[in-house]
């Protein structure tokens, strides 16, 4: 079982494992072009700019320029050019999540896997001993027992390729206990005997847990909870994508938590930015993406 | 509008506030008696134990003993002191939850105003400019639209208690625009509407918030929001208890956020604490139990 205790030793696997050729779908941004820039300089990335050739021509010195009429071209240009193996991560510029989501999810043109995609958060926070994998606080808005199975393997996955290879899986409820009135805490119970039954393969998986159970052995000795997870958790399920979305970012803005993500599930890693985030995020977000190439589109 | 920066200011009220009468339910514990202890030698509270006398008797030199056949008959004592006015906080001891709030729920001997039951966590972290209260992550489980107004209205009565006179409210998602399959950003519009219609008194309400828009500026220039609330909330209301207790806790296990919680909406302030409480976690609710005596108490 192997231990990541920061971004900073992601990044160094990262390096050495890129620089992957990024497709960039729409990049009339300020930040796409800065994240394409920080990419190739860090040796992470070799970007291919995928919008109006004029324009981009004028805006960008690196990488390569693909031409596409608008928005809805360029990420179908995009997901075609990663589908067909000339690139090996698709990234989102300025168009909306749903558009590119859309485009990922084209059964003639899209990376569909026959997979659910799902969204994870890496975070990185001054109070835990390792890294964090928060899912999914970004696309399955209230997901079933059957999604979280999709999202509990896409994260094992990817926890594989960053080199956690038999991670401990906290799935988190408001309680320990199975309460028949919260349906997410009967989830966790049937995740957990799956887990112990090796339904879910190499892992660890206990829940319902709530969150100081999960990160903290102290909080499990108080409360007299035994638990294989508890208190060192490496994926942290969600109940659905409100409780994902406000947690992790609770961790980030408030928690003074490094954070990076990526979209898991399709052919091939998918990378999507927010206006807000930081360069240091970005870089983050693309390096997850870098280090998911190809264990990532192994099939299940 | 005024703004509580920490605890020590809040300490500080309480302590003037203070004494008030603690009805304890059962304190048959280590931790109930500690608390219990802290309180009476701070000036916070003066103690009523409600258990088996005889034992009682042996191991606490303050306050005042009620005997009680057992938990059951504790948990009806206790309220009955406090309904009847002998007593001005009821405070949960070594009982389960449920049967705690069995008793305050009770048409008969317990503490209901008609009014819902919610919890309230009170935040402090380093990184915020204010107090952070946080509802609902310990009562209502997937409350719904009317049941959001209701926690809202305690939360607005408890931040007056506070001292805090017109909040800004954040009601939370994982977007910040209204998307007809999160039934919490529909919810949320109702309620930033009826803000805006002055139908919950005097706060300022905007939703749907994600958490980074509702506690930085920054963030919400990024993303172009303009919100009278953005940056700079008060009281963020939880989709349901699950977003709202894993958000505190991530605050307060991995975020170094300062806590403490008290249940609102009885006729009395009602304090349950954690066995995995710290002493200081204990005194801040009990604070916040004699904060919201007098307040918490008018009925809307």
């Amino acid at each position: 079982m192997c231990v990541i205790k920061d971004f900073a030793t992601l990044f160094e696997k990262a390096k050495k494992k890129g620089p992957k050729r990024i497709a960039i779908a729409y990049p009339h941004d300020d930040a796409s072009i800065e994240a394409a820039s920080l990419a190739e300089k860090e040796g992470l990335g070799f970007p291919i700019f995928i919008g109006d050739k004029e324009s981009l021509g004028k805006l960008v010195k690196i990488g390569k320029i693909v031409d596409a009429k608008d928005r809805v071209d360029a990420v179908r240009k995009a997901c075609i050019l990663v589908r067909e193996g000339e690139a090996d991560i698709l990234m989102k510029g300025h168009t909306s999540t749903s558009m590119f989501l859309k485009g990922v999810l084209d059964r003639e043109i899209g990376l569909t896997s026959g997979r659910t995609l799902s969204h994870v958060a890496v975070l990185e926070s001054p109070n835990y001993h390792k890294l964090l994998l928060f899912t999914d606080g970004g696309i399955n808005v209230k997901p079933d027992l059957r999604t979280k199975i999709d999202i509990l393997i896409n994260a094992i996955n990817f926890a594989a390729s960053l080199g956690i290879t038999c991670p401990k899986i906290a799935v988190l409820a408001a309680a320990e206990s199975v309460n028949l009135d919260m349906q997410e805490t009967l989830n966790a119970a049937c995740l957990a005997k799956m887990g112990e039954r090796r339904q879910l393969g190499n892992c660890i998986i206990d829940g319902p847990l709530a969150l100081d159970l999960a990160v903290s052995k102290r909080a499990c000795r108080a409360k007299g909870i035994e638990s294989k997870v508890g208190g060192d958790a490496d994926i942290l399920l969600a109940p659905d994508i409100a409780s994902g979305n406000i947690s992790a970012k609770c961790l980030h803005w408030l928690g003074e938590a490094k954070i990076g993500g990526v979209v898991l599930g399709a052919q091939k890693p998918c990378v999507m930015l927010s206006r807000a985030d930081t360069k240091e995020e970005k870089l983050n977000s693309i390096a997850l993406g870098v280090l998911s190439v190809h264990t990532d589109a192994v099939s299940h």
